[in-house]
């Protein structure tokens, strides 16, 4: 088995590499791991790991993608939301176009011998498809309105893959992410950083700014849910989905006082003083028209599995990023 | 005002366009209409009409489009759904990516000078948007999941319209028509043709053969009530929309046997008799994963009427086709 994971590079693409080298399907079916990002700072010596520097946006390198004849593609690049919706032609131009052409250079491949290809596609999606005014649940059946070029970016190409698997030229699925948090690393400029920020940043030490009011809801899980739902998707069989190849997953729902509640509960307060509030309206208006909780009935049949609340979170936090 | 009707040539492009030149606006407000087709075999003499033979692939024609800054765009063109199946790639690119090249030529004349430009543009989408297993009644806010080619690009262009509308780039809208019945003209072989057959060829003296169960139940609304639909959309203010800019219109829903019963009432036994059974069981299983019945309660509020009745849809189309 020949796996490319485009966007390895990324924060879920090296928690997804690390996880598959010490995998049970690793170890038993796979010859080769072909990594694809823009770039990359630090490479992995194990010897059936691949790489290629490369661009999504080029319909060159795309094809060279596909001529690979892969039998599983892991795609997680993308534009992501805030630069998306800065730059309105290369958000479309990377999130959807680039989409389509690597579908469309899969499906010649299909069409090219005898023994018809048919490449499994994993595509991480978001919450973003998703816009106010929400159910206080959403639930599998409820339509994608997003409010963002990212969020409708996706959506799209979501439709891409449903259309191309409908036809039998792939397997595809679109992975519905709910926020990954606690993200590692810096803070970033996201409008969403700060749900990690409050828990990373005391943990460290640091102050932390949050630009919310506590009562904000939200919909979280953590890296190491994003992992394996991955894997758990590359590991299923696609014809369980009925054509409906786009999956809410679960995760936690709590509000942000919530956060801070597990958050003393696991480090105490001295670390929770370290959170100062500091209102943003701009961030306030904006957070309120995001998806707060979700009812993902047929990702939980389907056994994909996050973490039960937010304690979880932040412990695994605590061990996979602090230890 | 300047209006632009792409597809003018089409059954309800024609039909706008009379009911146009008959209108209020066309009386008061509208200083050109220009009508753009593949293909004219028939122009009209009046004045203020102008007429473009076109291909939407062409970019070169959509650039010339974008560049004339119509005040109002209606997008009627499309591959449809049986030809969208067999030629895939035709199907995206005509549906899909023209419509792209369309609204990134309209952001170009946006941005060209310092007054605006901000066209409204009225886009016939369909319920092919609504893929099966469906709930007793689809509603506003049931998810978009189309088991067509066709209709997974339409839902696509939606897609593109709402977050062209969201940036201030356009006031777009996209109209989810039902099932046009009863279509005048010759039989076409349309998968939903017999819908319009048997209701068409026995009011002309002619057999017409249904191919499924008559408990088969289905959403309708006449060629008639398709040009109000999109006159109504012309007049209305899009900011009514609040961001979701696809509405599912207004129709009627019945089964095969209230559409015979209702042709009794109105033209008696014997034109009933011309309609002969004789199932397809592919068309019979194609029909069971097509929507049935809609609450379109948002679009009846914004003043979107259909017919009440399919005895209704029979009187107009005799009053409009046969008379």
């Amino acid at each position: 088995m020949k796996i490319c994971i485009i966007g390895a590079n990324g924060m879920v693409g090296k928690k997804l590499v690390k996880k598959m080298l010490s995998s049970d399907l690793y170890k038993t079916k796979i010859k080769q791991i072909c990594l694809f990002d823009i770039n990359f700072n630090k490479k992995n010596d194990e010897t059936n790991l691949t790489y290629i520097n490369g661009n999504i946006a080029d319909i060159k390198q795309i094809k060279k993608i596909a001529s690979e004849r892969f039998d599983m593609i892991f795609h997680l690049a993308a534009i992501v939301s805030g630069e998306a919706e800065e730059n309105f032609e290369k958000g479309w131009n990377v999130n959807l176009f680039s989409m389509w052409h690597l579908l469309e250079a899969l499906r010649k491949e299909h069409f090219k011998s005898s023994k018809k290809y048919i490449p499994k596609l994993i595509f991480t999606s978001s919450i973003a498809v998703f816009g106010a005014p929400f159910p206080e649940k959403i639930n599998d059946e409820f339509l994608s309105s997003p409010q963002t070029s990212y969020g409708a970016q996706k959506a799209s190409a979501e439709l891409l893959i449903s259309d191309f698997s409908r036809k039998g030229y792939i397997n595809g699925m679109s992975l519905r992410l709910p926020t990954i948090c606690v993200r590692p690393g810096l803070p970033n400029k996201a409008a969403s950083g700060f749900f990690s920020n409050i828990i990373r940043e005391p943990l460290n030490g640091q102050k932390a700014y949050l630009p919310v009011d506590k009562s904000v809801r939200h919909w979280h899980a953590s890296p190491r849910a994003a992992t394996s739902f991955l894997m758990h998707a590359a590991l299923m069989d696609t014809s369980l989905l009925e054509n409906r190849t786009s999956l809410n997953l679960p995760g936690v729902s709590c509000t942000v006082e919530e956060q801070i509640e597990a958050l003393r509960s696991v480090a105490g307060q001295k670390v929770v003083d370290l959170i100062i509030f500091k209102k943003d309206e701009n961030i306030q208006k904006m957070v309120l028209g995001w998806p707060k909780d979700f009812f993902s009935k047929k990702a939980s049949e389907l056994g994909f599995i996050a973490e039960k609340n937010f304690e979880e979170i932040i412990k695994i936090h605590i061990e996979d990023e602090l230890k």
